[in-house]
């Protein structure tokens, strides 16, 4: 690709576009634009940051963007962690950051229409003051919507609810030549040509910017119970995973967690775990509208644990308690990062049966390479985090450690039928991934329907498809 | 486009790739191959019917097309209300009626892999055989699963538990030139690139055929409940709709019939329905995983209705008893068909809480019209069905007055931010509302996007993005 190179200009003509306290140049720019929450994958300057705050300036901004061949690349709120938001090309960074409003909570048709950098967890706030549930839940709540739209995140709550695909009714979008459309509508039902609302959700910023997003609520679940369940050894406690869900008691969520994490959450929150005498245990969380009704699953669902090895059942029926143990849940990330100078992660997503076989690999691979590995995950729904972390490892050693263990990784996922990514998405880092497991022939459909969006290429180059 | 015209040879090439038992040509080819269940859209005789058993055969016809520019049209059962697959272009018509094997129920994923060919109806039986369940549940019960996907179906219990695209988790497809390529999987998340799996559901046979389908179920609810509601008119009945919504209750099905339409079906079925002393209806229907919670939510709702002017709420808890209602529901369509000689049809969805006011609309075009129009459908979602009855008008009053009265039923679909079709499709019937609706800029989209997908233009021509 060759991109007109940034001036002084084209800063000034920004200018005209977004008001000056919108606009930064240069040494204005925050080193946090270069990098998202994996500043391993690289570093990279943008040219100029602008801040629009409607739709008429991204609008604008893309149509200059478009007419000078200037790459832009879109960002939300920076939590990212496959370099999607980083400006690998330079030009244009485009933070969404400033608008973040609730534009609507329509309580007859059970939708809110909000713009992308509202953040996951002001939303929430929102619609609960509402009586109402948005149900995807991504553990990192500083993530905006408009980022959680574009790697169709998924969350705790999948194994019930779905992922945020499953909530997103319809986008407004400016195109990369700055053209603005809608897609979908606040209609339960729709057949009306392709579903370029559905190709939207999960396309990383590449084809189009969202501005105004409308979501699927439900009502809130009146009960909710969380059980904590320690099992003496790991084999017992990835293996009581299918026979839940075979046992169609549908819990809201199945996570699973190792000692070492939970030590590590502790650390970094400087709280007590309610309990962490066993090596590996499952969380999972029950929701219905009355007490007896949430009961009745999680009884049968106990039972199961138990003669699966479970140690014990905790119950945890209280806000106080259930934070104690979601609040851990919500740092792992955090944690492990803060253990380490360095590190690297996957995002793997295998069929939920194949959970168990995944995650004993995981668990090999430490000790064949001779690094620290952390995973913890959605058991409920095969989407497992996996972190290598470098340690004290020479730069070189874990350089090379790490492409090995990535390949193993992806290669086992792609064995089971998994995929690269569950939720996180592709980004720049994971490209050479994606081609190998999902083959060339969706992918030059991908590069193809890329170039019918963006001929001149110029949003966020380089991501998901980066080939075309 | 200009295609080659089909020849003697071209039939003796294409029993090469299936046997001669499932290759018609010239007058072998059934009547019912020239249209769908609109033949007032027109009748359109292929050049050859084949039956492929098999994504080989598939993947040799449409190499054989590709090579020679012979349009396909695929097709599964023809219930179809668009003319979505009948062959415009003549050329192959490819059944897939003869691929309609379930390859697979997983209780441990909670998965189904199924051939497109399939009906509905056989699927359901093998599905609640094992205790699960297939939420999609649209009234035509002979359609193909295949078709389904095509046209993103909807049904009654969209209204607790989405359409066809949030079922579908993978497809196996063949590509216009012949490729075989997959787009998902068997994961409950997934995001690594465009979703493509997304783009094919409701795509009505225009980029690729779909040969294999991974479909996700649910546990079966263990009680179901449903509550015909009578009410003495008809804005009482169709204005308790968004108080039941708001109520936050979730039922899982919300349909309204009007006096006439339940009078045709009792006359079609022979089989008197419980109740026809009022002139409109609420269709309940409720589940859950006991009586106890299922009570909790109808007793709401049930008084709701009361409140709203209902006359009285009939509970209907016997299988029996759901049968004679479901029963009646479910033909409608066709005893509205048989009560006149010609028919015009449209599927407008609109946001749930406008069900009232289109409904409202809809009856107002009768008197000022001087047409009979019928209309009953799925107020929970706002998708209705709305039928113009041609009765003994003339031929030329009838078309004029069928085009008068379309136009306005669109128009108002888009004053009141809805959408061509809920559940029906485009097919050719429905090309020109499509670029009313939603504009250029999208249909300019999807014909890039018919492009990538099929550069020779010849996988359905003439459907959905007709003027690429």
């Amino acid at each position: 690709m060759q991109y007109k190179e940034l001036t002084i200009k084209d800063v000034h003509n920004l200018l005209e576009i977004c008001s000056p306290e919108r606009v930064y140049a240069d040494e204005d720019i925050n080193d946090d634009f270069t990098h998202d929450e994996m500043p391993e994958y690289g570093k990279f300057k943008p040219g100029v940051v602008v801040e629009p705050i409607n739709t008429d300036e991204v609008s604008a901004v893309m149509k200059y963007a478009h007419d000078n061949n200037i790459p832009v690349t879109p960002r939300g709120s920076g939590t990212g962690l496959c370099g999607g938001a980083v400006p690998i090309y330079g030009g244009i960074l485009l933070s969404l950051a400033k608008m973040n409003r609730i534009l609507e909570i329509d309580e007859d048709n059970l939708t809110a229409t909000v713009e992308p950098g509202m953040l996951l967890m002001d939303f929430i706030k929102h619609v609960e003051e509402k009586g109402l549930l948005y149900p995807p839940d991504p553990g990192e709540k500083s993530a905006t919507l408009g980022g959680n739209i574009m790697t169709n995140a998924g969350g705790m709550r999948a194994v019930k609810y779905g992922v945020t695909r499953d909530y997103v009714m319809a986008l407004k979008v400016v195109l990369p030549n700055g053209e603005v459309t809608r897609f979908g509508s606040k209609t339960t039902k729709n057949c009306s040509g392709y579903s370029l609302k559905d190709l939207m959700v999960g396309s990383e910023g590449t084809l189009g910017i969202v501005t105004e997003i409308i979501l699927k609520l439900i009502p809130e679940p009146k009960s909710i119970i969380s059980l904590l369940v320690p099992f003496s050894d790991l084999d017992a406690c990835i293996d009581a995973v299918p026979k839940i869900i075979r046992s169609k008691a549908l819990p809201t969520a199945i996570e699973f967690m190792q000692k070492e994490v939970i030590k590590a959450a502790e650390e970094y929150l400087g709280k007590k775990f309610p309990d962490k005498s066993s090596d590996a245990y499952l969380l999972l969380t029950f929701d219905g509208n009355s007490r007896e009704e949430v009961e009745r699953i999680y009884e049968d669902v106990a039972d199961i644990c138990l003669e699966s090895g479970a140690v014990d059942v905790f119950l945890s029926d209280t806000e106080e308690r259930q934070e104690s143990i979601w609040g851990a849940r919500g740092v792992f990330l955090e944690a492990i990062k803060s253990s380490t100078p360095s590190m690297d992660e996957c995002d793997v997503v295998v069929p939920r049966d194949k959970i168990a076989e995944y995650v004993r690999y995981v668990n090999t691979l430490e000790k064949t390479y001779g690094v620290r590995i952390r995973s913890f995950g959605h058991a409920g729904d095969g989407n497992i985090h996996v972190y290598l972390c470098k340690d004290n490892l020479d730069d070189e050693v874990w350089k090379e450690k790490c492409s090995s263990i990535m390949k193993a990784l992806y290669n086992k996922a792609i064995q089971l039928n998994g995929q690269v990514s569950g939720e996180h998405g592709i980004g720049h880092a994971k490209v050479p991934y994606l081609v190998e497991s999902i083959g060339e022939v969706p992918v030059l459909l991908m590069q193809g329907i890329k170039q019918v969006f963006d001929p001149k290429y110029i949003l966020n180059p380089g991501k998901v498809v980066a080939g075309a």
